[in-house]
């Protein structure tokens, strides 16, 4: 016999599946699940169910949003000549903490890794290039993460656009702000090495 | 303008109530979970009302259950001799899990604390006391937390039932298996050398 009663095991189990979360803290949010009032727990199911109802790709840069397009498609203050290309929707907030973009974006939905079987078909990629079609984009800034499927994807787009006469740039690497030379690991140092700027 | 979308805002929101999750964590889980599919969404949605609509207090001991009496109150092999006496429902599961104890349980949902305007009458002191009076209970043990209002509560139930003639016994104190004489508090040194037992 579990010591748990079947429905507190569900709910418990229903909170594991989330990411980073594990038995103990499942357990402590689904008694904190059963303490809430009637209104609350509807509050929380509200919420969900409402996230999976109103959120809606943005036909445009494939952003996630109640609205289509989307506010920052929609901003007629971003400048839509500068398109920044990311991995994931999460890394628009990213971009966007900075406050420093004025451009907009186009959100990949992944990145090209032959490896996991994705290729250029399978990421918003022919949606990009389609975008790019009415002469009206200036610059490209390929934002995808620096790994080896952001490094292949970013590659891959650069050659696919460049010969469009766009200009095509690519964030920089580098020793992250307040990080340690010691610490850091070649790699990145070489890239810091690499994209070094005179002063 | 916020960067998130209202809805996912909401989604955000509605996690970071939820103890031990901070906004990173909450956003992570908020998109997480409109990367799930409509039937998992449900089946977590599912599990957090059926949790809610199911579970009722055992009306003996006052443990949560989805059947009442709650499986331990309705188990022939549990002793109902002995009670131990929890402040939470938590505590159960934690003395469960020891597989040691085989005799019931009695919840007070709360402990007595002056401080907090908590008094005997708002914890399930007088339904512990009605569970007394058929003379079939041989001990009752103390198991509140080692806390201030824990140890006012166990003082408190002491005084009422030792004189029904009903041994009354409480958790020992001590240094917790595997701690260090070097940084045990000497609250609970103290105790650890009151509660000595010859070998």
């Amino acid at each position: 016999m579990s010591i748990y009663s079947p429905s507190i095991e569900k709910l418990i189990e229903s909170f594991e599946k989330l990411p980073s979360i594990g038995h103990k803290t499942a357990a402590r949010l689904a008694f904190y699940m059963l303490d809430l009032s009637e209104q609350e727990s509807n509050e929380f199911i509200e919420s969900i169910i409402n996230a999976k109802k109103n959120l809606k790709y943005c036909s445009k840069c494939y952003n996630i949003s109640d609205s289509d397009p989307c506010p920052i498609c929609n901003n007629p203050k971003r400048d839509s000549s500068i398109i920044c290309v990311v991995e994931d929707v999460r890394d628009i907030i990213a971009m966007e903490r900075t406050h420093e973009y004025k451009g907009v974006y186009h959100v990949l939905h992944g990145s090209i890794s032959p490896m996991n079987g994705i290729g250029p078909e399978d990421i918003k990629l022919k949606e990009l290039i389609s975008r790019l079609s009415d002469n009206t984009v200036k610059e490209l800034i390929l934002a995808t993460n620096p790994r080896v499927e952001g490094e292949a994807t970013a590659m891959y787009i650069s050659k696919l656009v460049k010969p469009m006469g766009i200009k095509v740039t690519r964030i920089a690497h580098g020793i992250p702000v307040g990080g340690d030379l010691e610490y850091t690991d070649e790699i990145t140092l070489s890239k810091a090495l690499e994209g070094r700027r005179e002063m």
